[in-house]
């Protein structure tokens, strides 16, 4: 019995209840997941596709997810263009790119998915042939990857890619066309092997001004939604992004992911309710009290009312310190309370 | 002549052209500043009334500011609580109270700014004799305080301070309500010193969903506002909350202080004109190409149209690696350019 509640949402179908996925559900916060990634290291687990695909599926065997989003990282594609990333434990992501002028650009490649990246396209293929609910793809947003590039890692301030945005617009112009290439094979490789929606995650677009969003972001980020292939539905996603999340729709998407630094009722009807929404109770909320918990998830499931469209899910990442019977009770109300 | 363009702008009276200042305007972006620095720790230039009214005095001199901001820090009166703060180079600051029971938050004081806190009152009283434009004072909100103080230091996820948030309503009642006596006090004595303006942050608010905001926060913060004494006027300023700043605003202040993730007329016109706003450039403008600059202080000037009550000021505070000469083009441009 194939479970399409999600793929119904995202086309704003009436459904029987709210669908449900976390952000990163298949993570450290599972000791199943624990299991695996003490014998293999995170990137190795993203390149065997029997790994990640045992990890996708973890999370939905375990708490009945109605969707499942492929075990990867955003920056996998970034590797496949010829950038050095390494993992380093607690820090996070180092990229080892110098990108000091236009020819460091040049030197970068579009990668080629069905050579450079068949091992998550194999995932994909694996993971259709068990799940019995929807597979998210997904890639990360021009805007985000660039910035981890031109970053070399996590940033506070984007000292180096703004500076590079505001005064090298021919390292800038060609540096997100070459990401907005590679996403868009990406994705559309994704969709051919079997992804059934993608999402794009421009976790970071929260850094800019929607000035500052729409001059230098916004044109990328629309390139890649209007270049997907097949009718799969894609979900865009951002986080600090409140203050113009009318810019977000724009770029594109069938549905917006929103953070929980909005008002989810609020969000949706400024985006228009010809788009669905996802969201978005803050992650530290499955820190909280079970009756705190259920209180917020109340809130989020009345905020949106009784209109088609809504998937519930996080406004961000689900954390490692997530103990997993507060995601039981999370899956489990949502699933109790919110028939339409 | 004492240029008092800042406080008309406050009462939201005519001006001539909008005031000026920057948040963090003594700084280490200045060689002046560099010059104290290297002799004194930074805790010693704030515990020291001469050394504190010289850097806030230099970028007053230096730039021609319209106002002057009182050199200290926001965890000043959270050392004077009981709390170790230690400044820890590259890291920031390292806090050392732990807060695990109700006796703990009990074991905390509220300081008596005229016995504790003497010496910021000292610099206040240094400055009024020679500045010939408004000095403002500040504190940190309640929440940001009580986050630092929970976290031990910055934080990424505030873990700790939404669990107990959550979790353990008798401590984050007992530690909220400490530290909104402690801000009061001192703004008070602040404002009897002679500070002219008081700013309060709440650089980390927008941590919080617009649901916990009201919740956890707003009834402090407003207590703050509340209970300020004399005709000075407040200035409320938070980041990442252009998804609640009706919210921001409900808590409290004259001038709301907005960050550059919104659109600045839209954010005055959601706040409503009865407020004056301050705002909104990103700190990384400063690191653009003088035309870049240009255009993106022309566009706030433009955003904010004809009507009395705006301040010009970044939307978070100077980064150390700006260049003095993009400042001096920032003010010159402002000045130039605002007439109304």
């Amino acid at each position: 019995m194939f479970n399409d509640l999600f793929l119904r949402a995202c086309r704003l179908e009436e459904t029987e209840r709210r669908p449900v996925w976390l952000m990163r559900q298949a993570g450290r916060y599972m000791e199943s997941y624990q299991r695996v990634r003490r014998e293999h290291s995170f990137m190795e687990m993203c390149r065997t596709p029997e790994l990640a695909a045992e990890v996708t599926l973890q999370p939905v065997r375990e708490f009945g997810f109605d969707a499942a989003i492929l075990f990867s990282d955003i920056l996998v594609p970034v590797e496949a263009m010829g950038v050095e990333v390494e993992f380093v434990e607690g820090t996070g992501p180092v990229l080892g790119a110098t990108i000091d002028e236009e020819a460091d650009v040049e030197g970068l490649r579009v990668p080629d998915p069905y050579e450079d990246l068949s091992f998550v396209l194999d995932a994909i293929k694996i993971l259709r042939k068990k799940l019995e609910v929807p597979l998210i793809g997904f890639s990360g947003a021009p805007f985000t990857l660039a910035s981890y590039i031109l970053e070399g890692g996590g940033s506070r301030s984007y000292e180096r890619a703004k500076s590079v945005m505001y005064n090298e617009p021919g390292i800038w112009k060609g540096l997100m066309s070459k990401i907005t290439d590679t996403v868009i094979a990406y994705l559309n490789a994704q969709i051919e092997a079997g992804a059934q929606a993608v999402q794009v995650f421009d976790s970071w677009a929260g850094a800019l001004s929607p000035e500052d969003y729409r001059a230098y972001a916004l044109p990328y980020s629309k390139r890649v939604f209007d270049s997907l292939r097949g009718d799969v539905p894609a979900i865009h996603f951002g986080t600090g992004t409140s203050g113009y999340i009318e810019l977000i729709r724009e770029a594109g998407g069938d549905v917006i992911g929103v953070d929980w630094r909005i008002d989810i009722g609020e969000a949706w009807q400024r985006i228009g309710y010809d788009r669905g929404i996802q969201g978005n109770l803050d992650p530290l909320a499955l820190h909280a009290r079970p009756e705190v918990l259920r209180r917020k998830i109340l809130s989020i499931l009345e905020g949106t009312g009784d209109r088609p469209g809504h998937i519930f899910n996080l406004g961000h990442g689900i954390l490692p310190t997530t103990s997993a019977e507060k995601v039981r009770l999370l899956v489990d109300a949502v699933k109790r309370f919110s028939p339409l």
